[in-house]
């Protein structure tokens, strides 16, 4: 069975998580913790970061969300995430590339900083300055999720694919350190809404990261 | 014909131009300077970054390196770039998204801010303390290549692959940016000769950025 070295809060391996969960294929989690700069983590993946996907002891051993995914796509017909003919696949990946590097980059990392690593790991308190500038960045990001979903079904078009999964995963962490106000954004409501009642999403909003919780809306599929 | 929107020093649009040439699919360059924020460039890419490829006027619009470059890997069967197993595959995907993150992110990103976005948009000068941490991080960075080197005839196995590719697109805007000491690097040195002489790279080697121009050493496959 596939080894999942991840921790709850990590955006790359929930995203890995919600593919493998919607391919039906299990998996197995293992905590890690990336600040912590194990070394027998990083003999893994000099990167040091997660997600990191393991066969077996002495097995094959893959590194990073989209090469994972790509991965899977690739020896488990059943699912597919990145479907459809070659230009919507290439939607699904500029899709799935926005939401790594700026929904990322712009909201979910500097939440993560401020209300997890800093709190985790420098015992510090977060800037007020940098939450508000995320909060604003991301009422920005949502109101271009409401013009995708403006003109179609899904993030992609007319199926549910891996850019889909990857805003999620990316909001759900946002969501879970109080980053999303979620008034005036209906159409990505209640598309978040459904993906919350979906098999895959729903072990991921029973979990805690130790020390931080999420505000009172952020497992309930109606909110 | 593809039309490439990009400027010649985007690591991510030489990326783009290794793999067309490799695979000898013509195309034609436009120059796009996404720090200018044009109004129809920004209409078709909301991120306004380059790369950008589009076919003939109203055709399909591609956005971003990999996507672009996946898009060509499914459509063109000929001289694979992303080739081999699926294992294979996936290492070739770690070591594009190692060099597209952090070798961009850690020495080729500041090395551009420094030397040409703070010359040609904020009429500034370089900053001498990032300069020179750049530089100490293109150092650590050749070393990881030259132990990649020492293990494999190519970055990802036996086979050029997108991994030599990207590295060579981010080393050769930061080689022409004066970042790269190649004192101590023999593997790497001889890697980047072998790959300066191929006909996919010469074009992109002659090209000059105005205002900034390269060190002697830029353009000469024995250097």
């Amino acid at each position: 069975m596939w080894q999942l070295y991840q921790f709850p809060l990590c955006p790359f391996s929930r995203k890995v998580r919600l593919v493998l969960g919607e391919k039906g294929e299990p998996y197995q989690l293992l905590r890690e913790s990336p600040w912590e700069r194990r070394d027998e983590f990083l003999d893994m993946n000099p990167a040091g970061q997660t997600p990191v996907m393991a066969e077996d002891e002495g097995g094959l051993i893959l590194i990073g969300s989209q090469p994972i995914i790509e991965y899977l796509e690739e020896t488990i017909d059943r699912v597919p995430m990145i479907g459809g003919t070659a230009p919507n696949r290439a939607e699904i990946r500029r899709l799935t590339m926005w939401f790594d590097e700026k929904l990322y980059g712009e909201v979910v990392r500097p939440l993560m900083y401020e209300r997890m690593e800093k709190r985790l790991v420098h015992r510090a308190s977060p800037d007020a300055g940098a939450l508000r500038d995320a909060m604003r960045q991301a009422n920005t990001h949502l109101d271009y999720l409401d013009y995708l979903l403006d003109h179609r079904r899904w993030m992609a078009g007319p199926l549910l694919s891996l850019a889909d999964l990857t805003a999620a995963a990316h909001l759900s962490v946002a969501d879970y350190l109080g980053g999303i106000d979620w008034r005036g954004h209906d159409q990505t409501r209640q598309w978040y809404a459904g993906l919350k009642s979906r098999p895959s999403f729903r072990p991921l909003l029973s979990e805690r990261m130790e020390v931080i919780g999420p505000p009172s809306h952020y497992d309930k599929p109606d909110f």
